[in-house]
């Protein structure tokens, strides 16, 4: 589950400083990006508060720890502020060496990086494609390319033959890209998996993950709270 | 130096496979990205080839190393591939472990990668202002905001107080922005740190290291690499 506190807006009270022992997260509950920092805290354990930002009208405090205005950001005691998500997470993995999800070996560690670094030009259809659609436009190129993209992905794995990403057990890379699979369906994208057999099994195998199965989103959630953002007022406390 | 080899280009043999002992480089003698990974490798002594590539006209072989057909690339003995300039320089720190570049703390890396996704922005300027001077556009707004940007950089070195961007010693992110600055110069771009007194200091520093004295290119050397570039022909050998 993602927190359940309201977000906090313009006008808010600023937060008090962060507790000894613990981290901070600032988060926005339907943000794929923040939902990689909230996996990578839930998986290692990582005693946490959340703090979720209004996106449409951010409190001023906001703007001053993160300039760029984005979530996940994280805070420490000491007052240090880690922001982006790729940023926050392996931060969290060097900080926290119990249960590492960052391979040791360094071309594995390469290649989760390249893997990342390819799969940002995806991220982009699952914005792309819905706006598309709800705007009456031809959306047939958008999801060939997409298609075309998930089935790279699947070639990786089937070239891998393991379960995850980098082997039999969950790594980074995988809470890395899982987000977009998440909401798949209720962005109604699922059927561009079809040509993709060993991305459909990763799936289902992320989906028996502890942290994965503690921390996800019901597709009607998911579809209840892109119906306001689609319509230009998000609702960011949708179903609470 | 960069390496004095003139490059290959469609057609060409293609190399054979890596000899033990060292890592192969694929580059380009002016390209600011591959000049991290130079700088890297000179700065950390690995023993390295270095094959320079035609990127207007690529040899099959090379696209078959990396479909995205960019430098740098790395290739090891063993066939490992490694592309995409920060993850090329971050697995060189991670497999040779002298002289380490990267900072051991997790919030000090935590904020070069920070400073490295800020700089992101900033390089693209370096392009579009001398393209758009080219072609007779108003580029007075362009030199605003890389000023702006720049002085950004100089407010974080003001407020460390030291010789670089992470101590009194040059650390990765150094090397990772040091390129766009040594062709300021050649890109007729050097009047846009005039607001930025304690980057300029550090542009000093950084020219007193052995390793940016060892791999630097002069500014009429690029000017006149910058000449074929604006007309459409690269002349990826010039100088040689």
């Amino acid at each position: 589950m993602a927190s359940s506190e309201k977000c906090l807006g313009k006008g808010s009270t600023p937060p008090g400083p962060v507790s000894n022992g613990r981290i901070r997260l600032y988060s926005m509950r339907f943000c794929p990006f923040a939902q990689r920092t909230r996996l990578v805290l839930h998986a290692k354990g990582i005693k946490h508060d959340t703090i979720n930002i209004n996106l449409k009208d951010k409190p001023d405090w906001f703007l001053e720890k993160n300039p760029m205005g984005l979530v996940p950001v994280l805070e420490t005691p000491a007052g240090e502020v880690i922001y982006e998500s790729p940023i926050t997470c392996d931060y969290l993995d060097d900080v926290y060496t119990d249960k590492k999800l960052i391979p040791a070996d360094p071309f594995e560690r390469a290649q989760q990086k390249m893997l990342l670094e390819n799969f940002s030009k995806v991220t982009p259809y699952f914005y792309k494609i819905p706006m598309g659609r709800r705007s009456g436009e031809d959306i047939s190129k958008l999801e060939e390319e997409l298609k075309e993209k998930l089935n790279q992905l699947n070639e990786k794995l089937a070239g891998k033959k393991t379960k995850f990403f980098a082997g039999d057990a969950i790594t980074m890379i995988d809470y890395m890209i899982w987000p977009w699979f998440e909401r798949m369906e209720s962005l109604g994208l699922k059927h561009c998996m079809a040509g993709s057999p060993e991305l459909k099994k990763w799936t289902e195998h992320m989906l028996g993950d502890p942290t994965i199965k503690a921390t996800m989103v019901d597709s009607e959630t998911y579809k209840g709270f892109y119906k306001t953002y689609t319509e230009g007022k998000p609702d960011y406390d949708y179903g609470l």
